[in-house]
């Protein structure tokens, strides 16, 4: 598997909202969909040439029945992707723009160098005049 | 079990934000804390006289390496809980706030009955004015 994804959402007004980057070895979907097995609301978009495995919901409910080592991978790589995603919520509500921009350069720096920086703005819930405005602040810090 | 829970964040102006409100055999947790087993950042109020059972990360880790079974519902019901966490930040972003109550109060009518009208409030991100003006916006259409 190769390439970059990010899921997103439109809202009334027609503006995207970036829920999820992701990169090689990574799961994209529309996760609530997928769980609970109803239509879509989010559109996922290739940001690079890509390679991917698809697995139905099916499949890997059977699979983890059978095999307890892929239900406790499941588990774990669910219970990490939610409280990060607890904590995204949380830093959302506490941290100051800047702040929000270098916890995220700090855990994937890769990906902030990889991915356009208007899909790093979106997930930010940022414009990206405004997340190029921060990066020029930092620049001239260091 | 018997009780109900919120947990809660305070932010830097000393506003409180309801993350999760439980009801007897739900869990209640600062769930990033739990995982990446760092100090908790979200406070737990019991909302009325409760009864819990504790368990700590590495009796639940112990067990789910051992039990298929007590893996595959640990699995099921995060994946579930995330899934809800993603269709409510979604919720936020694309539905009017008298919306957004009607969710809550028709998949949670127990709840939405049973605890402070100003937990509600919290958890929905409204003023308790805002909330109540709110309802009695709907019983007056009713």
């Amino acid at each position: 598997m190769k390439g970059s994804f990010r899921s997103y959402f439109i809202d009334n007004e027609g503006k995207e909202h970036t829920v999820q980057i992701a990169i090689e070895d990574w799961f994209v979907s529309d996760f609530y969909s997928y769980i609970t097995q109803t239509p879509a609301t989010l559109f996922v978009e290739a940001l690079e040439d890509s390679t991917i495995f698809q697995m139905t919901y099916d499949d890997i409910e059977g699979l983890c029945k059978e095999i307890h080592g892929l239900s406790e991978y499941f588990r774990i790589t669910t219970e990490r992707a939610f409280a990060f995603s607890r904590k995204r919520a949380l830093s959302n509500l506490s941290m100051t723009a800047e702040e929000r921009y270098l916890e995220i350069l700090e855990r994937y720096p890769n990906i902030v160098k990889r991915v356009p920086q208007k899909v790093i703005a979106s997930y930010l819930g940022f414009t990206p005049e405004f997340l190029s405005k921060i990066r020029k602040n930092l620049t001239s810090k260091t």
